[in-house]
């Protein structure tokens, strides 16, 4: 039997409509082997909807724990999705079942092959009744009032928040309507109030977030995000520089970086640098080496940065072994 | 007969002492015409409790969708509010059916006379139940432990968010909480977690907003305002200078600007503008013009603000056209 | 009899294993005297279950409203916690009560031992339907699905937002999930969307706080702090100085501070006092007077920090009176 990249076995939602609004897969499978295999080995690639019949010999394989479901209920369906490759997303179940991979832990931020994602998932209404479709809300919104009901709408996006599908182990989380589905959080990791973490973007573990995770940035081990603190995102603005912050970094509240540390890097409270900024070198002796741009300092380790609060001049304290100073760093001097 | 200036037909919640708690319009008028004025040609100006048989024929006319309503319940009522000039605000009733044009996109920000409005909004417990008065929700609260229930309290402030009673459309907004009834939220316009509109402030669309909008800010269309980014408002610290952002703008992470912009303006990431600061005035070859206060350049278009990162100058890049430089502008060298 | 530090009638929430959950005191009382001190008195010290008999009494004095309840439930107990003095915790309720009396305003932030609260502060998921232990979390949400209901996670920490306990009189919260229950908000506090106010941290009131109070730090009367404002905590990177904010203050949006301020002290916005940068001290004729440490000027008055817009150098404009400047902090130029 060939290999398979991933499987998920999900209950999905449905709009009036029939549109599907969101697939929860409470337990995804990487590369499924054994049982699992065996017990999907029939089922068409891609998203199929499934019978109780089988859907219970599945979930026996996987142990998800919705064997036996019946619906008979429209609006929700048991689905499979088998992915044979990670190729592009080509459904919304799949898109679903990529974000729970990544927050199960099962695969790392920037290791999926996630195009397709945004033409993928529906803006969906998310509330306190469960997932709306958009042209369907105002009139559940009139119906709540007339019922004495209230309809709370918590967000109108096309990602839901991850707890709702999957909280992953030694995690804390302060705030849940800022951490997406899709984020990876790992062991040990807490998120407080002001801590944001977007889908294919993490926290590996164990670190203290109190600042922003832009989609397609990681978090090494050990580092700290202080509050409100900025990661430039891919999506905007942050061009074609993909930023990933080392272990034991601390980055200062209301900081940020538009460049990739290494290891053991700090920026000072309230400093932002952007890749285009010259940065003063300044060696362990407190001598200044060169001024290069923020960007050749790109994922280098053991760099402190500050701005000089007597003459405003934005240094990065190293050594010299440190940043292993290359010909072409000395020349823009 | 007359003009009339706006119209709602509304379900208003009470406390169980009968203040009115909130008014939600599924569908207000502005300046109602044809079929609508006649219908509500016979109200009093202001806010009247109305029966079911006059909602009904009020209600076909509108087509708000709560015809046939009767409601049994002392708590809830149909008003109806016939504002026959935008005058000040009169009572809570009026000040819901305001918030509600500005939210359906009827009004701009800055367009409606909100005077009174802080005086004639109650302070509310929003709550998984709806509105409860303050002073009745410690008994819910302790109620609800009783009966097993959870009460989730959301806020207690005098506004509620938007998207509990309009949810304008082509709109992305990752966390609800931080709109407030009485935003302007443009077609194609994302408000990211970050993100925040007051208000009687908005994003005329399309925008990205990662950034705070203050009460009586606006953003053009096709600007970005990067995470953390402020706008000072009018209410608390921007003093008499009302704060715009003209079209396709872009506002850095944890920037923040206390004067207006014109079009195609840049603030780095980082850096925060306010009124009164020096600025030095570079042209497009670099060269220095002159140093003038921020206020001077207020609403000009084609400015790139930055701080220079070896000697903490804040300097404005742009073109002598641009700025279209006047005696006054260069006489503070 | 002896005198007590405090008491409190509750009403306390378990696992399916059996551990406390989160425990809901309606009317905590600071050192019990008379009628309470007297229903009180034959109780164990600490933590003890109570039946609905005892509770009666107990709760006729106290006055919470929880009279001659009987919980069939196992999931829900009457406790009573009596604290004879200002121990470390040594249990959940324990902990509940101090956070209680926190919020309630019965004791100021720094004033309680708080020793043992992390240990004794289960990490729970904060749900739509009450607070659900982390392990029974994943089967909470499977089954949510399978019964068509939303099981909406809000939270997953140790701390639990403060509004669902208590709800201050004459405050104003837009945001309820930013205020952990141990915080203490004074009457005439508004805290917007972006306020964040940590346990054992406060706004003395009235204030406006539209940035994030650290726990250990308080902000007092009149004082504002601006939209995404830092002051650095005692938990992460704040060191040994314990951050206040007197009286009149006003700190900028986006700026931050690492020391103490006295009353009436200004930090503009975006700027970041951390506690080891040089300050340029300026008397109240613009003249330099010398350069210290930030941290030398920690808990002084009539400051107002800027950073020069012209040439970077961080400014503390003041008249000689106010910094008091002794010979000490003149060697340091």
């Amino acid at each position: 039997m060939t290999e398979i990249f991933a499987f998920g076995l999900g209950l999905a939602r449905y709009s009036a409509r029939g549109a599907m609004l969101d697939c929860f897969f409470p337990q995804p499978v990487l590369q499924p082997r054994g049982e699992v295999l065996q017990a999907i080995a029939e089922l068409p690639a891609g998203t199929s909807n499934i019978n109780a019949d089988q859907a219970q010999a599945i979930d026996q394989a996987v142990g998800g724990g919705i064997a036996g479901t019946t619906f008979a209920d429209a609006t929700r369906k048991l689905v499979a999705v088998r992915l044979d490759t990670d190729a592009a997303i080509a459904d919304t179940a799949e898109a679903y079942l990529k974000l729970h991979l990544l927050s199960h832990r099962l695969c790392l931020p920037n290791s999926l092959n996630l195009d397709g994602i945004f033409a993928h998932l529906p803006n969906v209404a998310w509330t306190s009744v469960g997932p709306i479709a958009i042209e369907e809300l105002p009139e559940a919104i009139t119906k709540a009032h007339l019922n004495h009901q209230q309809l709370e709408v918590f967000a109108v996006d096309k990602f839901p928040k991850m707890v709702n599908y999957v909280v992953p182990t030694g995690v804390r989380i302060a705030d849940a309507s800022r951490i997406r589905l899709g984020a990876y959080l790992g062991d040990g990791t807490t998120v407080m109030h002001e801590g944001f973490v977007n889908f294919n973007a993490g926290a590996l573990g164990p670190n203290m977030v109190e600042g922003r995770i832009s989609q397609g940035v990681t978090l090494g081990s050990g580092s700290d995000l202080g509050g409100s603190a900025s990661t430039m995102g891919t999506l905007s603005g942050g061009g074609n520089i993909n930023i990933s912050i080392g272990e034991n970094c601390l980055i200062g509240a209301n900081a940020g970086t538009g460049i990739p540390l290494g290891d053991r890097c700090t920026i000072e409270a309230g400093l932002y640098i952007t890749a285009g900024m010259g940065i003063s070198l300044v060696d362990e002796f407190g001598e200044v080496m060169s001024t290069v741009k923020a960007r050749e300092l790109a994922g280098k380790s053991d760099m402190l940065f500050i701005r000089d609060s007597q003459n405003g001049n934005i240094v990065c304290r190293t050594n010299r072994k440190a940043i292993e100073l290359n010909d072409q760093l000395h020349q823009h001097n």
